[in-house]
């Protein structure tokens, strides 16, 4: 078995990259990983991305990955073409495009390298949020709200939201753009660097809490993966912070059940009309 | 003349990008550019490739652009290989790849679009800062205090300190990695959204106001522009958030004369030791 999987979870299985005959990369897109539509959610793809990032490289954990998203994806098989850059001791970077039956999808730089167990010189601690306990199960889970969407990625990421921001589920948004929660695979595996890239795109579009209900596609993505996260649940924060134009950038930052940064993210997105 | 260019401007010339006989694209990087031992800007190579960009797109402005920095550049002759991805009515997607004497250096991935007018829905306040005449002028400039590298970009950006995050240039460091400024084109060229690629990686190694002095390289660096720019002075913020294992994030804001936000980047770098 590959290094970072576990036996039995679904996400290892739905996010496998294998060297096909004639040795390019191939994976099947599962149709469970969907965002609506049978659109598949940008987190799930890019964490697909960084396996075949890995694959090719000295290093075993994905770092930095920035995609440019050309198109929606849909489930079945794909194709992966890494072209590696430069690699060293440090850090090795490559250039990954996934492509599905209708052409190149993800068009992704990424980094990856070998992640240790210092302690922060600085950190960037958690914010203040409800106990799982208290928190609501998203859809996908007995006593969800209506408001939330009962599609694939619900089944697939236990999401637990915060009461705090989630005003919007009952018909109160907050008219703040932020949305927090805990999240943790469905599968009952523990958190790691390819679950993380998943995280860093997995909660409703922050501009649901401002009462703006749509689409937001992710135009540009980038996921920097800071530490190797504590088993249990971890701590999503989503905020918007320009709106303007038809467009919004959101930001994820991901704590681990100890409280660590482990991971955040920036998206360029289209904001719903 | 090409649009966005202003007759005379030394960063029009600097970042021009010309067809060549054969039809590939070339330019000829500036030894005025660099943050010491001849290495040049990432923010200034950004906006070369963002000229690139936009000479192949429908779309006349760069709006997110996801760079590898793949190794150090010098100034010389370059080439820059472009990818037409998808492009459409509202945007245009391309990797680009601009390659020096030693080999590639950035990998982009580029989204352009067509930058409007609209009033934000949600925005982001420029935070409290010093007026430009009570800011310490970087080096470069009368004035200045030695703690500040007397390199090229400090004579190309000019630079103006707010002294509420220099105290680091008279030895005393405020332990924030919060590094706050005002910026212009030292030609005297007004911003426009190329100078702000080039502002989003300008200031001083946030580590710096930790008092840890030393180089900061960028492993990838995302710059998002929100808005074009008004005429005058820009203010910009860049922050560190997380610091640990060798590794650090880097968030710019940059906000026009009128206060608007402008640009704003996120980059991976390796952490001074």
């Amino acid at each position: 078995m590959p290094q970072n999987e576990q036996p039995g979870s679904e996400f290892d299985a739905a996010t496998a990259v294998r060297r096909a005959e004639g040795g390019g990369l191939v994976a099947d897109l599962r149709p469970g990983w969907d965002v609506g539509d049978g659109v598949l959610n940008g987190g799930y793809l890019l964490a697909v991305v960084a396996r075949a990032a890995v694959l090719d490289s000295p290093h075993p954990h994905p770092v930095a990955l920035s995609a440019g998203y050309l198109r929606a994806t849909r489930s079945g098989p794909a194709t992966l073409t890494v072209t590696p850059g430069r690699a060293g001791r440090t850090l090795a970077h490559a250039h990954v495009v996934l492509a599905g039956g209708e052409g190149p999808c993800l068009s992704v730089q990424t980094t990856t390298a070998t992640l240790g167990a210092d302690e922060p010189l600085h950190a960037v601690p958690p914010p203040d949020a409800a106990p799982v306990e208290d928190c609501l199960p998203a859809a996908g889970q007995a006593g969800a709200p209506v408001a939330v969407p009962d599609v694939g990625i619900r089944h697939r990421v236990e999401t637990r939201l915060d009461p705090a921001t989630a005003g919007w589920t009952a018909g109160r948004p907050s008219g703040e753009p932020v949305v927090r929660g805990w999240v943790r695979l469905a599968d009952g595996r523990d958190p790691d660097p390819f679950a993380l890239i998943t995280f860093a795109d997995s909660l409703p579009p922050t501009m649901w809490a401002m009462g703006v209900i749509g689409w937001a596609p992710t135009v540009q993505l980038q996921v920097l993966v800071r530490a190797l996260p504590a088993p249990g649940w971890c701590l999503v924060e989503a905020r918007a912070g320009e709106v303007a134009g038809g467009w919004l950038d959101e930001d994820y930052r991901i704590w681990d059940s100890t409280g660590r940064l482990v991971a955040q993210s920036r998206q360029l997105a289209r904001a719903p009309r």
